[in-house]
């Protein structure tokens, strides 16, 4: 195991109702001035976003709006909340929605205090010292940006799409999390939500690091849990119990708590993460086509933990590693098509994809050798799309 | 699942020479003037306080000692050190040791600021509404105190063993675990850690509560691992990533994480405090006692929980609840023989326990039902402690 430190200081506030409890947390913390953040239409026109700002002007506390979000966000969006968020004073933002929705307003957080380009903070040239508090009332189960301290955005000069990631200076104050919020959420936007849940505990189990048992069997619940209750909500898109199961494994799968004491691999996402930004793809569902890929692929030279994997999640019985991590992958892609995701690009929508691209950006915005499991060159990442046609 | 809210703002820093980090996070919280609360001999013996001492002088910030925690923690050192807080004028409080250490610290931290008797926090008469911050360094797996916010304390006269619970007051605001510390743990103390840190989890898995799967996977894979990690720390004392295993699952354990969204038990540990408060035994070889005795009496009437712990747990094969509940308290038990602990009250050392007295205090202190699996009377408590002769 590895030296690491870990603090989780969000305040989860998780179950029916919940998404009432923001204001009251806001007014605790003594914001003043808040700029909510959403997205699309539907927390408009479910009422959500009334409720909230009315229980916001109950406890004495004026609101700003900033809606507008979408999905693979991007800094335009950014660059608009910081100045409104200067012009208006707030001290605090209050993220209602998704990922998207909650990384835009961590962006505009520490953007807003920042005197230079928020963007120094996503390609590496300076790191987050201060930020505005943000809540969240989280409504897409799928990120975890309501429990971790990262964020994804894409620059539309060049198509760059980045994460940043802090240690807590990112991490919302509280997140509401009620699972009633998620009833209407589109199959294809629960699926992919599902599936970007198992990636990141996926991208923590894959290590090369040895001797982290406890991080693993962590990992292996989080992962059956999830793969018990995905057909569930599936198959009842209103059921309490199996909604709340997976929003809690994503909140969890993505707050650190699954990376305990080693390396990490995210090759799949720094992959994914060129498919979206070129194509704007539904980041979950380039992950059910690339993460089996990626385990395929790795498989070959190092097939031990996608065999663990194999055995421990989906109960494979196989005598060698070679076997059982096929068994693994192909369990995991019968899984992901069950829940109605694609598997392959060409599923994904993507029938011809420029692989020759993907590959050279990827190689530039994350250095010639990516993942911690095993690093992989151009050569390997190339061969990874090629076997996700 | 039932509505939840957490939040766990420890920060831990786990992993080698971790214990000469608690100055530089002492100083980064501003601390000026710290009382340092520790226990018997070993820490002084081993040069770990001399070491912690000389870093808090090179930061530039004084301490005060506060030596003599037993184990079994009584009100007296309390008084002692909130007297002695007062005198000195400390701001901060670092433990250094393990849970009898914390908790005395944290009796401490939240008596000082408190005009009246401390307590009224442990019999229920006042609510903790301020404390002096916390630090930790561990030597000792198993109370789980550094990630929580409760604390159990003996009150000596009428020998009152009373937990006291806190949101959030009471957490150490940073926690050091250094595993290394814990290599010369004598086996006896390292097993009733291990049977400590197992029943904290087990207290939260046996609910009455349904649809709480990821919580359920989460507590069955952290148990399987310290099953698994068990016989190695048992067998190599200094084996680094098996202490490592088995101190972050005794911190993951009580941080709640295990409990979320559901109703806990906790009848084993009331029942275990009135044997540890009346014949002074280790809490950890007590609960090896008791809990499998509890597990067995309420397998009778419900036996289904206990199966899936049997079943998930300990890989049982059965067809019946009842057969699998009867082999999974049965593996239990041998497991706690097989790394030397007690699992009857003679092996324990009490050949002729004063069941009367100890089903009356237990009772008098809990309310005339306790545990929230299946509230137990006096006539069901008074079966399981006979059940544990």
């Amino acid at each position: 195991m590895e030296n690491f430190s870990i603090c989780t200081p969000t305040n989860y506030v998780f179950g029916r109702g919940t998404e009432c409890e923001a204001s009251r947390l806001a007014a605790q913390a003594g914001w003043k001035r808040v700029m909510i953040v959403y997205g699309g239409g539907s927390a408009v026109r479910s009422g959500l976003l009334d409720r909230v700002k009315d229980s916001f002007t109950a406890e004495g506390i004026p609101t700003i709006e900033l809606g507008g979000v979408k999905p693979n966000p991007t800094d335009d969006k950014g660059y608009e909340g910081i100045a409104l968020a200067r012009m208006e004073k707030v001290d605090a933002i209050l993220a209602v929605g998704g990922g998207s929705v909650i990384d835009t307003a961590k962006a505009i957080a520490c953007g807003t205090l920042y005197e230079g380009d928020f963007w120094d903070f996503y390609c590496g040239k300076a790191a987050v010292e201060r930020a505005l508090p943000i809540g969240v009332i989280l409504t897409i189960p799928a990120a975890g940006s309501e429990g971790s301290g990262n964020s994804v955005i894409t620059r539309i000069e060049g198509l760059r799409k980045l994460s940043l990631r802090t240690d807590t200076a990112l991490r919302p104050r509280f997140a509401c999390l009620n699972p009633e919020l998620t009833f209407t959420l589109p199959p294809y936007q629960t699926a992919s939500g599902i599936a970007d849940m198992m990636v990141h505990i996926m991208e923590r189990y894959f290590t090369p690091t040895e001797g982290v048992e406890v991080t693993d069997r962590l990992c292996e619940g989080l992962l059956k849990a999830i793969i018990a209750e995905a057909p569930k909500v599936m198959a009842e898109p209103e059921n309490y119990d199996a909604r709340a199961n997976i929003m809690w494994s994503g909140t969890i799968a993505h707050n650190g708590i699954c990376g305990c004491g080693r390396r990490e691999d995210w090759a799949s996402h720094f992959i994914e993460h060129e498919l979206s930004a070129l194509y704007d793809v539904t980041h979950g569902a380039g992950l059910a086509v690339i993460t089996p890929a990626w385990m395929s692929y790795v498989s070959k030279s190092k097939p031990a933990k996608v065999a663990q994997f194999a055995r421990r999640v989906f109960d494979i019985i196989a005598d060698g590693d070679s076997e059982a991590a096929k068994l693994g992958v192909e369990k995991l892609r019968n899984f992901f098509r069950s829940i109605g995701l694609p598997v392959t690009l060409r599923e994904l929508g993507i029938a011809n994809p420029d692989i020759p691209t993907l590959v050279r950006k990827l190689h530039e915005n994350k250095g010639p050798k990516i993942g911690g499991y095993i690093p992989l060159t151009a050569t390997d990442t190339e061969a990874i799309f090629r076997e996700s046609l």
